[in-house]
């Protein structure tokens, strides 16, 4: 089983994925909100890549049943019902609705990613649960750090390292590229305290200046989620329980 | 001082150097050739990101005086004087000649960056000299690792924290991005013994594939040089050493 690392998706097209099985982090706070609003009960995701084509999308479904939701420099988009804080998608307010999401990096990646023969989410909430379904797949993988300034995040690239440690220790046939090689490594230097090493990143200092410090708390919490949600078509939802039945014991809160 | 590392200059465009202070490595093996090229008399060495374009630089130039160089694939180029091993560029080669010189990574990235206002060449024959040099500058910098398969290179993100950590010595002020402390952290994780981290590494593998395992022991010797070269113009040429007179004291050829 070979595991590479992109430390961003911004240096390939969309036809490297073709046929591969991709995972997508943006832990801060994409992948970690889409985690969330399908555990709480959201219908689908539907990532897209531009506002307008948020907004176009949005237009074309029964508007009771949709909510736009995203960010743009970490802020909510005017006119849209949701920003990208997993702290908004309660269940109360995402039960049964699809949402069509747009942030900076992570639903970017997604849609760039489109091409996957499969494509799962990853968030440090739900790394031992993909874990158990990656290893027992036993594909090759192409793991997607979505990035942020200067196309790369360390939040992204600690828990693809993580996400690798997890599945080595179910799978000790892996071959490991530099690059994941380089996040196991990473995991290992910054990633004993995650919400400290979000705290001290570029993202989460800016995260903290515009008022979302309640988000690192929620995004840093490892394990808490056995959701596996993946790309349907256009449309993101959740891995039916019956296919992770393998999957025994209960999760680990800490690795 | 606040410095940033690129794992890959292929996302990011030719204006975002401008102005800027940058150091590009590419440690498997063009800058090392470059430093080593220079070291034994060569005039200049012309970083070129075309085959066709060395062929035409080249054309231009008095033959005799003139040598190209470069690889594809690893291997020299047909109808090339040399090729990318630092060994082949030695004094009775060089010496006195401008080197025309096309590699994969390496010269692209020279070439990318060509709009920085000032731009060093480092591997790991040179970091403490260069490390002396560009804390006595001051000034802000952009570390470019070029690179390779997947757009991430182990080796010259470890030299890169090697760089850091050693002006890290000699300025305690230092502002560090994510990915520069990333380098640093992978630095100390796989920068022990340089030599059995390339022999290890994907680009080390291909290299000792094709035939060019001393290239990795020559490449893998840490401050060996005190060569500093700089893009003048469109020619790489050796920083003259009154500029360097205030780096006193005999090289580490440890860290």
């Amino acid at each position: 089983m070979k595991i590479n690392v992109l430390f961003s998706p911004v240096s390939v097209n969309e036809l490297y994925f073709t046929g591969k099985i991709s995972v997508v982090i943006d832990a801060l706070r994409a992948t970690t909100t889409i985690i969330t609003a399908l555990e709480n009960g959201a219908k689908e995701i539907i990532p897209v890549s531009t506002v307008e084509f948020a907004i176009k999308v949005s237009g074309g479904m029964f508007g009771w049943q949709t909510l736009l939701g995203g960010e743009r420099n970490t802020k909510k988009i005017e006119g849209f019902a949701l920003g990208n804080s997993p702290l908004e998608y309660s269940s109360d307010v995402v039960s049964g609705k699809s949402i069509v999401l747009y942030t900076t990096n992570g639903t970017k990646a997604i849609a760039k990613a489109k091409f996957s023969s499969e494509l799962f989410i990853c968030a440090f909430l739900n790394i031992s649960a993909l874990a158990k379904h990656l290893a027992f797949l036993n594909y090759d993988l192409e793991i997607i750090c979505s990035g942020g300034l200067n196309n790369f995040s360390m939040e992204d690239s600690v828990c693809a390292g993580k996400l690798i440690s997890k599945i080595e220790k179910l799978n000790n046939d892996l071959v490991l590229s530099d690059s994941a090689r380089a996040s196991r490594a990473l995991s290992k230097s910054f990633g004993r305290n995650i919400l400290n090493m979000m705290r001290d990143n570029e993202h989460g200092k800016l995260l903290i200046e515009n008022g979302f410090e309640e988000d690192l708390t929620f995004c840093s919490k490892l394990n808490n989620s056995n959701a596996i949600p993946y790309l349907n078509g256009k449309a993101i939802k959740l891995l039916p329980d019956n296919i992770n039945s393998f999957q025994s014991g209960p999760d680990e809160k800490t690795d």
